[in-house]
């Protein structure tokens, strides 16, 4: 048996998808920027899908941009807000647990000047919004929380975070990383008073290469991608027609499912979940309430790669951690933030699930595990 | 009959490119950062690729950075290598035909201080290498050329710009923006002392959303893009690995037709400069030594639009400029910079090719030229 549950790290297309995507190639090849009625139907269907997309976040469709991927979207969200409105104030406060995307960008802002505060994470995984709200001040000028953590699908509390940084700055804008988020559960921007968000197609079934930025109106940004004004302005360079295309297919597919989706997947996590309690020396790294697409656990005292490549050895795939951040074996700063001792953390495995996940294959991994990690445990020294 | 004439815009992808997609996307889905086989799978696979593209240009295999495209190649180059030599010197020279990716980089750069040289174009559309070469000294940090212009297919000095540019400042680096001439003529690296250079696959038959950066080794970039630190650093963002393999594709394909291909456009280029040359009130733009995949040519006294769309009625596609910035329809600032007259850069068409486009098409445009283009005429005031 052949079990993928990697898919926090990228999730194999849906088969709708891959063929959206070849149609696309041959018959909407042309630069939508062109003047020409090819470039136009492209252009067209470009729209539809950013309608389409807008509606899925209660988004009117001129405040969608398409961009190159999660990461791309993140820098246009940190990058082009803070530079842009820096005269607001130079303060940006965010959680120890984002995505490196966005962390990285934070150490850019704090190297031109930028005072950055990095809220804690409480033990069960989760953004401590007192924390974060007790440090919004006049001078913030924007505050970014990820919507779901990508190591332990903690869902975030943003809704609650950002309605309480408008009522003490109404100036300051409130930024998400939804990468682990947007397609799985529900996000309505208006309700969730949000300015920014960043979504992926890849972590849903759609291609890898594309992304969007969603941009409420009347929020000031400027690119840090300079170019041909593609986007209107905001992401310079020739659209990616196949990969809007093949994200729309996929958000399509997922807003049908998202709810059977959620509630298969939350019996698959509950099986592996119980099997690992069952386990000695383990622990629950994902909250109670996290998002049913990612569990990550721990196996204090052995090391996630040797775990990692004993799955493997039975077909299950799997990561030790992110897979975002290219291969990079330390220990992980999210599971770091939440306290998390060294010797857990150094054991720790996520396994990430898509609509594709079945509970067969959770009680394989089960079983899998229940029968090997005795077994290395015996290898290694437990207190 | 319809013949697809935009290709300097993006061009129809290769039926096998198509095919290399959408088995990539269903056999190589997993993330290449992933430390599982599947991730080890993707990873094999892009450098195979990467491999194939550096001995394309004479570079090493660890000189290849994928990124999402030509702009954004061109932005790492601009920004990241301007940005982190700055100590050596805060001029930079380049041309006023270049493509908006590089001129915008350098509005910006010197919106943070740079002194930016714009030279002038000859007549012919070739840069004036004397105008460049002079502008060196001490402080210049950076010279940026591109290889083939996107409006003309003017092919510009690169390799003797680069060589005497190296003899007066040997810490001055070169950049070319190699979009429209990659996978189309030959190019050397090594031969022609490129420091930095960008390509994109859609322009040759690949899919979009994807492009490489070559940076020769040693030299000092920090990247623009912040995040989980993918290629190198140079490009952070979850591989696009279909993308990659796509690209690969079409670079191979080209690769073997390269000289065929170019020996046919020289005939199809030819059979539409002649028939223009035979209407009056006509200007050939393309210099006589241009890149076979562009002519540029000017009805003096008509509009590029009426042009487009009398072209298109007869199922015929082309651009009245450059495509690539976004539908913008004012005066091209290429046709500007070699001193056309305004009444003539009106009346500019752009037809541009690619390996799909036969002498048997050609012969229809001319066809249609000559019967439309007199009409045309007849509606409007020609001295």
């Amino acid at each position: 048996m052949e079990v993928y549950m990697d898919n926090s790290a990228t999730t194999m297309p849906y088969d709708e998808v891959c063929d959206t995507v070849a149609d696309a190639m041959k018959n909407f090849y042309a630069n939508p920027s062109s003047l020409h009625n090819l470039g136009k139907y492209a252009e067209d269907e470009i729209q539809k899908a950013r309608k389409f997309i807008a509606k899925m976040i209660n988004a009117s469709e001129d405040e969608i941009y398409f961009t190159s991927g999660g990461t791309e979207s993140d820098n246009i969200a940190m990058l082009g807000y803070a530079l842009k409105n820096r005269k607001r104030g130079n303060k940006i406060i965010t959680t120890k647990a984002e995505h490196p995307a966005v962390l990285e960008c934070c150490k850019h802002l704090e190297s031109v000047g930028f005072d950055v505060f990095y809220a804690d994470i409480l033990p069960n995984g989760e953004a401590d919004s007192d924390a974060i709200l007790n440090q919004v001040d006049e001078n913030t000028v924007l505050v970014s929380v990820m919507h779901v953590n990508n190591e332990t699908g903690a869902i975030m509390p943003i809704e609650k975070i950002a309605s309480a940084i408008k009522m003490k700055n109404p100036n300051c804008a409130f930024f998400t990383d939804a990468v682990q988020s947007f397609g799985k559960i529900k996000i309505d921007v208006e309700k969730a008073k949000i300015d920014m968000l960043s979504a992926s197609a890849h972590k849903i079934g759609g291609p890898n290469g594309i992304g969007f930025i969603y941009i409420r109106k009347k929020t000031r940004i400027e690119s840090p991608i300079f170019g041909g004004g593609q986007e209107n302005g905001i992401r310079s360079g020739t659209h990616n027609v196949a990969g809007i295309l093949g994200f729309a297919k996929a958000c399509e597919i997922k807003q049908k499912s998202m709810q059977s989706d959620c509630e298969r997947l939350k019996e698959v996590k509950k099986i592996i979940a119980e099997c690992v309690r069952n386990l000695s020396h383990t622990r629950i790294n994902s909250p109670q309430s996290g998002l049913e697409y990612i569990l990550n656990v721990s196996f204090t005292g052995l090391k996630s790669e040797v775990i990692l490549h004993v799955l493997e050895s039975n077909g299950i795939f799997v990561s030790s951690g992110s897979a975002c951040s290219s291969r990079k074996t330390h220990i992980s700063h999210v599971l770091a933030a939440m306290g998390i001792d060294k010797k857990s953390a150094e054991g720790a495995i996520r396994f990430s699930f898509s609509a594709r996940n079945t509970a067969e294959e959770a009680e394989y991994v089960a079983q899998v595990l229940k029968k090997e990690i005795p077994v290395l445990q015996k290898t290694v020294n437990l207190k």
